[in-house]
């Protein structure tokens, strides 16, 4: 290359946008340092940019628009950030970029687990790169560490808390005792939950992450429709009063596992060992948690979302890619680790084998204890303890019982054969504790 | 290039050596296909060849031999890896190999915290790379997050637990309450300290690694004697039963910081608060923490030691370097971090702010507070609590003094002006309160 310096258009001015620019504005001259070229930004486009100041230090001859499509087509740019979000608009914002020959940096993780290798391929055969640090857990560099940092191991295990706003409202039960909803409209309230919640406590935003992760982790490409996904709607303080009785606490966990019959994967709220470094991770943040057949476990913690730490992921991948671009060597590593990914066949969670809680609900009266143990010796489950925490409330008495290693599928077997007993208010829970960590 | 395998000698059949190549033999297939090439391991050397079996997986064509100029100088290696250790033969090894055009990998510490600049220099004139992923923190991949995964931020703190002897005695002393002479004598049996323990325990290997990772973090090539180092000797049980009441535990805290002044570096015995992530670091495992101007705080944990942990460090640099080599590009990314390093202008730790633990021990008499209190009182600093755990001592009384937020210099003054009291038994223990994690 013989221009002096590697230039890029951001696309789309949201939180992520504005912080990529800010980075790129105030941390220009260390930047340059690294490097040892300029990196540029020569085009932005959002269709708020009137009401859009960019920030001082950009340099004064940043093209502005509304329309992104000039920006990507402008001659000087030779990577695109697309960073509105959405699986339409931005796919074509991608799409229109690698046809015009430039590289691609992305953050928008629900399209990349859906199309991102169908996208990788197609910068390959166009000779321009693909990077996505920012798709999962924001500020963690958890791709670069799986694709580059790591890549030499395999991968056994990985444990991830990936979803923040999960994560904010369990702390809060946690700390406060405040119920679910409580906590749910204070997060809305304070912002950090959007108005529909469903993506955040329902697991499916955690699930894109996951397969994402997977594919990086494992090879394997993973639909995310594979993966057994739960939320925490139904986690209660007194949840958290039981686990830490048993010196656990509750998180909802994304697993990914090697097993003997494939990779085993699921977003679920599960009780971990309190003493367990996961268990530190509180409020917004998120964590990866990787177990390698060579290097045993390392473990990877930080901010998993906001304008800054995103933009941190950003802002490296352009830095990353700048060098490839300079170097002439676009492909050196793949985005997802492995050259080729196999497909993943999808595992049934009903094999996967763990000590489990089972919180119950019940109108109290004679029998109970014996009825629910006669429905797990029938499945031939062994109660390793049944807890009571005090309670006033006879009518609507919880209890737990907590059950040594046996398979998901036998605890819903049980759990079903249990449906037609008169004395539950509600049904009952099941969380596996996850006893590996 | 043409020819269908990136090749490397491997010199150094030690713990770290027998990793590297074990991990080579038995996750070909999977490296080979994360880079779509074949990485092969051409030839061994080691003054005890003969007596080292390789591992079957590694290729029936390896040449071996007891004399690393032979293995260095064979056409067909591309990259060396010097894993014998110390200063003089293994800057040899380097210095050959990069003479002779090839790529270099090393986990040595000490001679990259000395030398590791000029070598680098050398090999970017000869046009060949060098990497030393394996230098700090084995399996935690530290170097490749301050130089790819989160390049974009502005390090503002760094903090580490880097050497993972002393992590291990301190918390075997947390643990059990033994004194440090006799968890030291059992973690020599055990192997997992050396029978000169002074490199471990006395802080200087943690001070080369905190000089590597200041020089990637903030650009900066820092002797080792800029930083002021301090070890664990002092240590005892009841520090930690005082820390713990303080909801503080103790460890071996790597620290490098940005202020005013300059950057200030520090290894010494600190208390920091257990509800930190960095408390929850026991045993052998090393950690990182890092706050950066815009990613905020991000933590990095794993083994910090062990062949298969920092083999896989060594064999990721492999990759790493295997793919720069592939791609014609070995100079993308300075193994430091950044292009230039500037000169650490050394920053007296006198200047460092901190509130301090105090922990004295007396032959109790009457009015020996009122004496510490003047002593402090004299250097304006004000006493936070005074504390006295039940004690059956009276001729060796134990008690602790905490203080707020003071300098360096004035814990020091105040220290010196009490040393003509005549009541101590042991010279007064000053450690800092690490607030900011």
């Amino acid at each position: 290359m013989s221009k002096s310096s590697v230039n890029a258009a951001v696309i789309g001015l949201g939180n992520v946008g504005s912080g990529t620019l800010d980075i790129l504005a105030k941390n220009r001259a260390e930047i340059e340092r690294k490097l040892g070229f300029p990196l540029r930004v020569t085009a932005v486009a959002s269709r708020a940019i009137a009401s859009k100041p960019l920030p001082e230090g950009l340099g004064s001859d940043v093209f502005t628009t509304a329309d992104w499509r000039e920006a990507v087509a402008r001659p000087d740019v030779d990577i695109v950030v697309e960073l509105i979000g959405g699986t339409t608009v931005a796919r074509e914002v991608i799409e229109t970029a690698i046809a015009a020959g430039k590289s691609v940096i992305t953050a928008n993780k629900e399209l990349m687990a859906a199309a991102g290798v169908d996208l990788w391929k197609a910068a390959s055969d166009k000779g321009v790169a693909v990077a996505m640090e920012a798709s999962v857990a924001g500020g963690i560099p958890v791709h670069d560490v799986l694709r580059e940092g790591i890549a030499s191991d395999r991968i056994q295990t990985l444990y991830g808390i990936l979803n923040g706003t999960s994560n904010y409202i369990l702390t809060e039960i946690e700390k406060n005792g405040s119920e679910f909803g409580a906590v749910l409209a204070e997060a809305q309230r304070l912002g950090y939950a959007e108005a529909d919640p469903t993506a955040d406590v329902d697991g499916f935003d955690a699930r894109s992450k996951l397969a994402l992760l997977s594919a990086l982790a494992f090879g394997e490409r993973v639909p995310v429709d594979h993966i057994f996904t739960e939320g925490i709607r139904r986690i209660t303080p007194l949840d958290f009063d039981y686990a830490h009785r048993l010196d656990n606490t509750i998180r909802l966990i994304c697993s990914a596992r090697r097993s003997e019959h494939g990779l085993l994967l699921s977003v679920r709220p599960s009780l971990i060992p309190r003493s367990t470094i996961l268990a530190s991770v509180q409020g917004a943040y998120n964590a990866v948690w990787i177990r390698g057949e060579f290097g045993q476990d390392t473990f990877y913690y930080g901010r998993g979302a906001g304008p800054h730490p995103t933009g941190v992921a950003v802002v490296s991948d352009l830095m990353r890619v700048a060098r490839d671009l300079r170097g002439g060597n676009t492909g050196r590593v793949s985005p997802f680790s492995f050259r080729e990914l196999t497909d993943h066949v999808k595992t049934p969670i009903e094999i996967h084998k763990a000590p489990y809680y089972l919180r119950f609900k019940v109108q109290d009266q004679p029998g109970i204890i014996a009825k629910l143990a006669a429905a797990l010796a029938e499945q031939k489950i062994s109660i390793e303890a049944v807890l009571q925490l005090p309670s006033d409330t006879p009518h609507n008495l919880p209890f737990v019982i907590t059950v040594e290693p046996t398979t998901e599928q036998s605890i819903r077997q049980a759990i079903a054969s249990m449906s037609d007993v008169p004395f539950f208010t509600e049904a009952p829970l099941a969380l596996p504790m996850e006893k590996g960590l």
